[in-house]
């Protein structure tokens, strides 16, 4: 007799990915519980070292002793090395904000330090609940476009799976879960996106929204990566007979990352729009201010980057807590 | 002392695209009633021929007698022609779509016995209701891209416009405005993303959901237009080595359009990823089947095309009633 179909549906999804050392990062709910137990049953299989790690982030009493038994449990799975780290949560950008940054620095950190993937147990829902955060910013196709799969040393089996999935496995294999609070406290966004607005969607829409949201994101992502290629091989992206003889979705990357590489803060649509505007529609405007002091001018048929230089920045992430 | 401001809204966002013959399609309602008024003051000071068209559906008791009162007042606003059409209205595909199918019959037509443009007076706010059906399809990037401002000979010169400008306008002119009992019936998807979905997002998310969903609208459409132009100009479609260089967003595109060419009605993508997976995951699997009856096999490297061919289908359109 074989496993589960959850707990089978969780190791089908990870198998594939088993190609070299990898940690699982383990918040001690469903999502990560479950990720964890099939990473332990398949790596061996795989013959790839497998550890975890668990991240205190020491905003809710216990949660030392949490991160403690998060740990124990993952040990108990076979996990080798499990990492638990404590971090400062700051408020730069809110508290959702701050708390991702400080724990992306440390799974960026465990990544560089063991030569290892970050396996995350983001799921289905989670990918739909970002989309509509995109869509909420109206920021474009790369908002909407949600988490990838595989980035950098980030790796996200969990995609297609709904959470429910996830859940299940935990439940069949006996495993104890966390229900961290925050999940069902209405004062985070993500969590009135859950428990509100997606389950009316699925009411008015007739079903299958998350999978829904998430087959858009992921139609999204191939589309963004296309026009990302084409805009990173223009050759010169502040010559203006150039740029205006492209797409306007190419032209508009184009110069986002022409900008991005000066030292620009990622920008808002009305301003680039307002760069843009000096290439398609030139009729001899002054400089384009920018934030951060910044400002691009147009002479001699090209575009020029004059004020503050400020460091190199990169665009805001917005995954959620797996 | 200059016009209300919702009037000056109207008319401006009117004014660039007045550039030849038009014909507003009106229904009585607020936005294409504010829409009739608009292109009635702008339209002889453009020196263009503006009339109109009303379109009576027969699906509800008094609508020949409403029809004749739309008309009366839009030739009261001094449009020239004004054009009253009766349709019948079939069944396919459910109530929304069979009224749509046949109002857009007419609308064709008049546009072509007048060489006229027809104008509609779709809003940001049925933008977004548009992107959000679209969202609930999850059939990816074009249909999240809603409706465009120009195509064809259809022109909507109020989709940066919110709905509330339009009812304004029509109050400050005086003009009487019909609220389709439609418009509020819960049987309908569109009313319940309308009065239940986007209020609960704009909650949720903080306001301005409306605009958001529109310049992403905006911006997916762009992302299209510069991906199916790549696609459009792949010379040879069938050639699995050069299908199997290009971007995925780009192959997908150009097996859709080699299909669509073919006389294969739209597909899934579920359907459209086996035929991909003949490109770019050959291990000489045999004929994918698509619905309809025809299939594709690859031989010789290249892609074929078996069974029988149906006739030539067009994507189909989810814009709502003006």
């Amino acid at each position: 007799m074989g496993p589960d179909p959850a707990v089978a549906a969780v190791r089908a999804a990870v198998r594939p990915g088993l190609t070299g050392p990898v940690l699982v990062a383990c918040s001690g709910g469903a999502d990560s519980v479950a990720l964890a137990a099939a990473v332990a049953f398949e790596a061996p299989r795989a013959g790839v070292a497998a550890g975890a790690v668990t991240v205190d982030h020491g905003l809710q009493p216990g949660s030392a002793e949490r991160a403690g038994s998060t740990a124990e449990l993952l040990r108990g799975l076979g996990l080798h090395p499990v990492v638990v780290r404590r971090v400062e949560v700051g408020t730069a950008g809110g508290p959702e904000a701050a708390a991702r940054a400080a724990r992306y620095a440390v799974l960026d950190r465990a990544a560089a330090d063991h030569g290892a993937r970050i396996a995350l147990g983001h799921t289905r829902d989670d990918q739909a609940e970002t989309v509509l955060l995109g869509l909420g910013r109206g920021s474009g196709p790369r908002s909407l476009a949600g988490m990838a799969p595989v980035r950098g040393h980030l790796w996200r089996p969990l995609l297609d799976l709904p959470r429910a999935t996830t859940r299940a496995a935990c439940t069949a294999q006996g495993l104890p879960v966390w229900d961290d609070p925050h999940n069902t406290d209405p004062a985070f966004t993500r969590v009135r996106l859950r428990h509100e607005v997606l389950p009316l969607l699925e009411d008015v829409l007739g079903g299958g929204v998350a999978g829904s949201l998430a087959r858009t994101a992921a139609l999204l992502r191939e589309d963004c990566e296309a026009l990302d290629a084409l805009a990173a091989a223009v050759p010169d992206p502040a010559d203006c007979t150039a740029l205006a003889a492209l797409p306007a979705a190419v032209r508009r990357r184009a110069l986002r990352g022409w900008l991005l590489a000066h030292g620009v803060p990622d920008l808002a649509a009305v301003h680039l729009h307002a760069v843009e505007a000096l290439v398609v529609h030139w009729r001899g405007q002054g400089r384009v201010d920018l934030p951060g002091g910044a400002g691009v001018v147009r002479a001699s048929g090209r575009l020029a980057l004059q004020g503050p230089p400020a460091r190199r920045s990169t665009p805001p992430s917005e995954e959620p807590h797996p």
